[in-house]
């Protein structure tokens, strides 16, 4: 066959077939999931997994970047009846960082005229939601979040009965259309959703859900190929990251993220001071206003799904961090600092929030409210500038409701396991429960390499406490630029944090995978246990370097121990021989205290 | 020069130097300490880190394996006059698994004859503790402990308040040799140290002192050189392993064994029942107290610290783990079940337990009670049989107390979030505030291949929790045998998840080495930050990948944002505006409330 896209990563994963689930309130929904399949011994159903990898893992859809992927959304959104189409925005040099010719990106090929509300309509999932409309977007989440747990007949947590801690949040059994449109009116979750993104699949964040991740990307500069680019976006969602971030800086960004946006089944964030400050030549106190909210205007059109914003970064909290081991370390908040201190005056994001909310509720853009005074080391968690700007999120977070517009709050950064909580419970309170999204938190600073696990410690607990997407943080962290394989290792190590949160949480049916891998493992299927792993390649690859051969796939004893001294295997003699002896039997007599149970002696003389 | 043992790994980490603090006691105590020197410009005094690896990592110490480490602890040994040589037992052809000529492992060529206690005496550092003799191994894990904190500036914690959560520990603010001992004496903490293991650096593992980690290595049945075995220990030494178990099967045990623990200078376990296994030829059910016991004092007599002893199996607990997912996944637990099915009977080492402590108690070995019913799955955790056999441990607990042994106990294993601390609690609670000492847990099944990190999670909330000792898990966990690389990885993981829990736990100190890394990091001093983490090599050659110049070390700016974007570079700006405007005074002005404070506006109708 002949492939239009050679670099882009395509094809199943392992023994895996990607299903559509038909909606029942708005029927042209299909929503995909990703059934693992097991050997026959295992006489056991395929198990559904959420998937985020949108269609280049659907071995029957044919993608190619030129064309970008199937516009599924635009029928819902049009039939809404409260967008038009409009000519937008001309691009200007300034938005590719004014290069031009050879150097100069090319247009994606497909340009459409973007859509906004229709005068002063709001086409917010939160608006719907208030309304009572129970959109198809969220009915698609609702069968998304479900992974058809009520099919299965493993559907519940042990004995039905709840098995997890989720500190007082309100996880249903089932997730209803109608409980995702009452969390949303709530502002207790969101879902990102452009309505000039319609290629998105969507998906929900908020602490009732699933726990979700996100991966961050940069398009590099000078490219060979639009293929590359859109690839990195392609190999995050192959192993689960369910939003990505487009940090790009430098040329080419506009033209660049239209590539990616055109082919993107996840929600792309950004991060617009980025691109305004490429646009005034990178002096941040050149940064106004009208660069600004043109940015704003021109990534809305494009159909960027969350901005992240720093308008909680205020004159008076600047000096709070200048006793801090580290400063700022999130770099909108620097900038908007070091603008607040030069002009001595409020941030134009914060003086010019509501014209923001204006634009954001013009295209269905959620906020990110950003947080740019977040710890960027251990002895600065928590401190007085970090808290202060969490109130002024809060308040933020009111007038963007107020505007019809969805909010979630971005947290931490560098806090030691006894200060997290804290920061999830001051969240909640303040942030009146709209979503929190943080980066990490890295549980120690003192190893650069690992911090993917320095942090990845931090964002199991706080997903568990309550936290509704968790941003990853690669191996690089701090040090160089992530290549592929750390990408791949950040977003798996964050799904593992997301999987234990939800399991510690008590999300019904998240130990459905655990339990089918467990038994997997017991019974000797190693196929089954590598194909029902986060990362099949990796499993299978380290069971090949000690047991190569592929009898030792059917091998009854693990790599390890070998046979003589396989814990597993002895356990089977033992279930064996209990069918044979009439075990409980047997067990009730040494319960009873037959004569072959010997007490063992009592100490002579227990000193304490 | 020319090394005796090229495959060795030796010499210092960079920047590093070793030091040797002595002993005010015991003068004879010199405690290795490693200092890590940071750039001029930062006029900061060397930090002290913890340093487990032995001479090895001294370059003013040749090491020799054929000769061994010097037996630095006989002096102190042989002074308490409580100890006589003796012949010892004869090695038989079934301690190395019956081989002979060419294969057999060449005994250890400086073998002397062993040590005992002298007739009723016990050797143990907890009888010692309870006469109220501070021995020279309590002093030097004093020392140890503090790491020169008061000798630091910066000691103690933030604003010298304790910042942490220790959930009822009794951490002292300095390490008292008095506090070692009281420590000791009441079973809270134990000093592995058998009186036949003289080459050892003492360390202590207890709730009220930094939490350990333990690496595990098999030797191989056909190797080409000694070398390589004992390189396995110094390599997982290097990287701060604190205690080593060798988990060995096969044949060649006992010699290679011997290698091993001559070239120690860290607490080596075993679990002795894997040896008297292949001593009757694998079958579990053929073995007898006879062969354990003569296979205790084969290693009691080498010198062996700790054993890990199964003995709370007990016969009416195997049917609680019939309707388990994953059965018994200890191997000791599992080979222990089967005997007890089979023969109808409770255990040998339940019936033998006090002639077990007897052994013990003659060469100071530690008991490391065994948690051969810890699950091997998210299901399995927490339930009836894991927690059954943690009450007999418990029991088993005082009865070894009672003979002077020290004790530290084993838990698990495979669990979710929410159920770790129950884990914690209840061992505090039945095993009398014995050292906890577990596996992961792994927080979740559905990573092999991550296990280090499923692991590392719930390894670093037990431990701030109030667990002693993390044995590592590597990422070929479930999968494969570790090769270098994985033990490496093993053993940092392990070190973030340990020292993430001393800085929850507030541990006085800990945070030291956080704070010095972080202030490099926001002076740009590149090389300091690479020479304080936990490993210099990668974080170095991480950097190197994006920005491989040599100048770029010194580069101001980080090497993801570039210059630019920068966030710590514009913090120094904005100190620098903050020292030349009067910040405080100017950063007042805007408190109150001046014209250039502009309020934002407040939302027109808040809904909610």
């Amino acid at each position: 066959m002949n492939v239009p896209n050679p670099k882009i990563t395509t094809g199943g994963l392992p023994a895996s077939r990607k299903i559509y689930v038909a909606g029942e309130m708005h029927t042209g929904i299909r929503v995909p999931m990703r059934e693992i399949a097991t050997h026959p011994t295992a006489a056991e159903p395929p198990l559904p997994v959420y998937d985020s990898s949108g269609p280049y893992t659907d071995p029957d859809i044919l993608t190619d970047i030129r064309e970008g992927l199937a516009p599924l959304r635009s029928e819902w959104i049009e039939a809404r009846g409260d967008v038009e189409r409009y000519a937008g925005r001309d691009v200007t040099a300034a938005d590719n960082g004014f290069v031009s010719g050879e150097r100069l990106v090319p247009e994606f090929p497909q340009r459409v005229a973007p859509r906004r509300g229709t005068g002063a309509a709001a086409p917010t999932q939160l608006a719907y939601a208030r309304a009572g409309v129970i959109t198809a977007e969220m009915e698609y989440v609702a069968i998304r979040e479900n992974q058809l747990r009520a099919l299965s007949p493993c559907h519940g947590s042990r004995d039905g009965v709840r098995d997890g801690e989720d500190f007082g949040a309100n996880i249903p059994d089932y997730v209803t259309p109608e409980f995702v449109r009452a969390e949303i009116a709530a502002g207790r979750a969101i879902i990102p959703a452009n309505i000039n993104h319609p290629e998105l699949e969507p998906m929900i964040i908020g602490r009732n859900f699933k726990v979700k991740i996100n991966a961050n990307m940069g398009t590099s500069a000078v490219t060979s190929s639009m293929e590359e680019e859109v690839d990195k976006l392609v190999w995050a969602i192959r192993w689960g990251a369910d939003t990505v971030m487009d940090l790009s800086t430098g040329r080419n960004i506009h033209n660049t993220r239209e590539w990616i946006i055109r082919n993107s089944p996840v929600p792309i964030g950004t991060v617009p001071i980025y691109q305004a400050l490429e646009k005034v030549g990178g002096i941040a106190e050149d940064l106004t206003w009208e660069v600004f909210r043109d940015t704003l205007i021109e990534q809305a059109e494009q159909g960027v799904d969350y901005f992240t914003i720093h308008a909680g970064v205020r004159l008076h909290m600047v000096p709070m961090t200048v006793n801090r081991v580290t400063g700022i370390v999130s770099r909108g908040g620097s900038i908007m600092a070091k603008w607040c201190l030069h002009h001595h005056r409020e941030s134009f994001l914060y003086e010019h929030f509501e014209e923001i909310c204006e634009i954001c509720r013009r295209y269905d853009v959620s906020f990110s409210l950003g947080d740019g005074l977040r710890p960027g080391s251990i002895a600065d968690a928590n401190d007085a500038a970090q808290f202060a700007e969490l109130e002024t999120l809060g308040e933020l977070t009111k007038i963007a409701w107020a505007k019809d517009c969805q909010v979630m709050i971005e947290g931490p950064g560098h806090v030691a396991m006894h200060k997290i909580k804290e920061n999830m419970d001051k969240q909640l309170e303040c942030c009146h429960e709209a979503p929190f999204y943080t980066l990490g938190p890295l549980t120690t600073d003192i190893a650069p390499g690992y911090d993917h696990i320095t942090s990845g410690i931090g964002a199991a607990m706080i997903g568990w406490f309550g936290c509704a997407m968790l941003c990853y943080v690669t191996p690089k962290e701090h040090l160089g630029l992530p290549d592929r394989d750390d990408v791949k290792t950040g977003v798996i190590t964050y799904k593992i944090a997301a999987h234990a949160a939800d399991l510690a949480k008590g999300l019904p049916g998240a130990q459905r995978r655990d339990d089918a891998l467990s038994r997997a493992r017991f019974e000797f299927r190693w196929e089954d246990q590598f194909n029902l792993s986060l990362d099949p390649e990796t499993a299978q690859s380290f069971h090949d370097e000690t047991l190569p051969k592929e009898a030792h796939k059917v091998a009854h004893f693990c790599s390890m121990c070998g046979p003589k001294f396989c814990s597993m295997r002895i356990s089977h003699d033992i279930r064996a021989e209990a069918q044979k002896e009439g075990f409980e039997a047997m067990a009730a007599k040494f319960r009873e205290g037959g004569e072959l149970y010997v007490p063992v002696a009592k100490p002579a003389g227990e000193r304490r």
